[in-house]
């Protein structure tokens, strides 16, 4: 009998998860583009179907902003930004990989891709370059190199999102705030709203063309939560398609071959597949193999082709056998080392807040065997946004190391309905901040950990709530990690990108008129009370969290005498794209717990 | 008409040429293990067979030099040295990869993958550990941790080849120099050799057992090409098995199953392929999808799985499928952007030297639209080693960017038979210097180049040759590359590894016996006549030909007022590893012919 006793598993394979951040199908379905860190970066990659061997496409280092794949099968379109900068620009590329084509660039503006022509010579995309606040939505003609403004901007953030088959309807969105997003289609000149007149706020998530007059599109239109509605251009003509009680309906997809949507849905941090067939109007639930997706594509002969994850499965891009009604997994990405049975999955838990509020958390608990007693409370950023089942190797490598996880999705989360996503406009720091502490008080309740064992850490929103939870209830935490969190909520709606600035007054609050809210909800308030040791990260080009908002924390907490260890990132932004920064990060919070545990 | 005009394939689109190192099978077929440069340094990858996705195993950031799949799928056995020291140290890994185990180790030695019994128990091999001069073979207890001497290495360098199932003979090989290497049997104590008594010279290039009595085995025994034969070790009987005229037979791989063997050849610079069944003494040749085999692998059930390249095809693994007899490409690497059309196939010329004796040389001329007159003259490394159709991606970009170049097979190359080989022996720097020197006036001589448009490049004892041909004829060349080449023979025998050093006389020379030879040959002669501009590249780790080397060369140039451009890799030994390291290398040594063209 041969006994090899093979080390436990080391950090270093923790940090081997390797991603898929995007792909695209050629029209032919012959060719799989993925973006993938595979090299320690993100880049494209091919693979000649069926086999999954990757090749090399780019060598630019950077996540892709943009990636479309040209009907015709001659070319891709791809956006890139620079190092986080969120400036993306477009450019050409050819299926075989190679030198990038510039497309339409200039420098520090953004450039959103829209829709390609089915003869891939008109680009439809829209831009920042004349209109820093609102944008425009441009025509680029890539024959004679003649650019049109399709829709100009104004009063909202527009966007362009598709263009019917004969390009007399410009579909696109106005981005008022997160919780007001109408869409227009712009027929003949003229804007027709896919939504009757309302008073109220509401959202469209995702709108497609079926026919050049027929649009479906997901939206919370006088309703809490997201269904299916259909706009008729014709006879201008709003119809609610598909509801389903609970079920926040997201992105659709056309299977054109089938005549069939394939609609996504979110209910309790986990998605749901359907399928809605447009000749009887029949729906059914489709299996998944994971619990988030991430993105859909339908190929042309009307496969369906998945990329999603789970708590404990990687990133992976799975294709649906029609006929065998069952997945295969195309790309094989696994943690080095380290089987799905020694990985968490969370456990989807409700309490209730101060007020009555029941509030959803996702509880991942250390096992037994590992548990170091301790809990690291995990506020998610957005905040109109949700902690799901994400595959986080951050989180499976602190419960590996026997720290359990707790992440509320407190008020102003998506998922939960319209009204309960509003309730974080203009009060970032009460309600939001009480669902937290009560998170916290309903674990040491329920004897989940004790009080002098408690980390918190979050990025974004998160970062910006762990301040202030350090700043007003600084008795709860050993230690804090913030992650380019604002400080300051006057500097940082000073310092948010041009097109921001229009939505800011609803999202946070107004400057002037709510100024003692606002300087109540800001954690540099509360500067005297933050004594606990703490780790800030910041992305030296985040553009939405600017670097200024750490620095003059790190040097008010060092005046006050606050054990600060502060890591800035050279070429990221907001968040982390590089293998090796993800790494130092990774490392450096690690070692930070285990200094203070 | 969509016009796209996509730019010229650049420099980095030739530096994402990956590669395959190695690769190994499960006994179930059921995973493959590459070594493949895919994230930039060399690691280890899983694929889960169908589906070729690969998933890392290591972050070692090594190449593996050793790496074996243990016959009860439990575990596999690889070796890394660090950075190119070449002091190989043994690991276990799991199939699933993670951590990796400490096996055999000592730091500063060598440790030799030699063969792992069928149970995975015992592990044989081959270190420097106790003997330096001329190692030992080993054989490890992986459930008792002991370890007896197998064979005591005297007289020559020994190395372990395999083991018979029953465990009671030892193959190996003892390595007096590269023209003279007999295999031994070691059986019941006794020492066989596999070959009768003779006072000639050889080498035995590949030796395995088919069973526990029988070996078959590749050698050039009383002969000038190598030749299939077979040992009994009951009999005690050798029989010549299979000889194919003007091939060079080297590697054999054993087929169970179907009792066959398979067995490479090699003639004009390119690979052959031979199935030779065992029952009815057959041969047939079997048409191979690239010029260059690198390792072949017989899969339990006797599939054949095959590593290799050509001039224009990156290193991919294939399958042969038995039944349809095609190949099946399973990896599947390309340059970005650059079609196989675009790149330059070499043409095998043949041109006579000095004193009659055929050269044969590959030849890959610019195409013409992009030809810019000049040949780069590139002398192989070795000596006793040839220029081969491999996939060099150096040659492709320097071809793209209009350069042709010559890379002769002189005296000494392999592949030629023994008598050819031997040729260099002792002679360093006449024969195989005339020879070069002779390919560039035939290149003149034909029109394919003018006397002022030749640079001249080199690694190893191709770099030693650039610096011998600099120093003695400096007006062929414009400017020269020398890439880790010795540049004085008396201090290059004292410095190679210590297990080298027995072999230094018959391979270069005796430095007390032939002092007058070896100063004639010696580059650090013709210090006063080397004044064309130069490039030097070093490996700081290099244990073959030392950083000395280079830095007395680049010191004494220096002072005599040549350009020298000295660049030292600081983690690399003798070559180069690290994809960055290559393309920096790679960039510099183009614009170095830019800058003097």
């Amino acid at each position: 009998m041969i006994v090899l006793t093979f080390p436990k598993p080391d950090i270093e394979q923790f940090f081997q998860t390797l991603s898929v951040q995007d792909f695209v199908l050629s029209p032919n379905e012959k060719q799989l583009v993925v973006s993938s860190n595979i090299n320690g970066h993100y880049n494209l990659w091919g693979m000649d179907l069926p086999n999954m061997f990757p090749y090399p496409l780019t060598a630019k280092n950077q996540k892709t902003h943009a990636l479309h794949y040209a009907k015709n099968g001659d070319f891709l379109i791809v956006g890139f930004d620079q190092d986080g900068d969120e400036n993306i620009q477009l450019y050409a590329l050819e299926p075989s990989g190679g030198s990038l084509l510039d497309l339409r660039q200039k420098e520090g503006e953004k450039h959103y891709f829209g829709a390609l022509t089915d003869d891939g010579e008109r680009l439809f995309y829209t831009s920042s370059k004349d209109n820093p606040s609102y944008l425009n939505g441009y025509c680029f003609d890539l024959t004679t190199g003649e650019e049109t403004v399709v829709v100009e901007g104004n009063e909202a953030i527009i966007e362009l999102i598709d263009v019917s088959a004969d390009e007399k309807s410009i579909l696109y969105s106005k981005h008022f705030s997160n919780s007001f997003m109408p869409a227009i289609v712009k027929t003949n000149g003229k804007d027709l709203s896919l939504t009757p007149p309302t008073d109220d706020e509401f959202t469209v998530t995702e709108a497609i063309f079926t026919t050049n007059d027929s649009i479906y599109f997901t939206t919370n239109y006088e309703a809490d939560f997201s269904y299916l509605a259909r706009f008729d251009i014709h006879t201008n003509e709003f119809t609610k398609v598909l509801e389903l009680e609970g079920e926040e309906l997201s992105s659709i997809k056309y299977d054109k071959t089938n005549g069939r949507l394939f609609i996504t849905s979110t209910s309790k941090a986990e998605d749901r597949l359907f399928v809605y067939d447009l000749q009887n109007n029949q729906s059914k639930q489709i299996s998944l193999p994971i619990h988030f997706i991430k993105k859909l594509i339908v190929s042309t002969k009307g496969s369906l082709y998945l990329l999603g994850e789970g708590s404990t499965q990687l990133n992976n891009i799975y294709r649906l056998d029609i006929i065998e009604r069952n997945w295969e997994q195309l790309t094989n990405y696994k943690i080095p080392g380290v089987s799905k049975e020694e990985l968490v999955e969370p456990e989807v838990v409700t309490y209730t807040s101060f007020d009555g509020l029941k509030i959803e958390a996702l509880f991942y608990r250390a096992n037994e065997e590992r548990n170091n007693g301790h809990v690291i409370h995990w506020p998610h950023g957005g905040p109109q946004s949700s902690e799901r089942k994400y595959f986080i190797s951050l989180y499976q490598l602190l419960l590996n190391r026997g720290y359990s996880i707790f992440a509320p999705n407190f008020r102003g989360s998506t998922g939960y309905g319209l009204k309960f996503m509003k309730m974080v406009e203009q009060d970032w720091g009460f309600g939001p901040r009480l669902d937290n502490v009560k998170g916290i008080e309903w674990l040491v309740e329920n004897g989940y950990v004790d009080y002098d064992k408690v980390f918190l850490m979050g990025g974004s929103f998160g970062g910006y709530m762990s301040l202030l939870l350090h700043g007003r209830h600084p008795e709860y935490f050993k230690a804090v990690v913030d992650i380019c969190g604002p400080s300051n909520l006057f500097s940082f709606i000073d310092s948010v990108p041009e097109h921001w600035k229009p939505g800011m007054h609803k999202f946070v609050g107004d400057p002037v008129e709510q100024k003692d809210k606002l300087i109540e909800d800001s954690p540099s308030t509360y500067l005297d009370h933050m004594k606990k040791p703490m780790l800030m990260i910041q992305g030296a080009n985040d553009p939405r969290v600017v670097k200024a908002e750490s620095d003059q924390l790190v040097e008010a907490l060092e005046k006050n005498g606050t054990v600060v260890d502060y890591m800035v990132l050279e070429d990221e932004g907001h968040g982390f794209s590089k293998k090796e920064n993800e790494i130092k990060v990774y490392r450096r919070i690690l070692e930070f717990f285990e200094q203070y545990r």
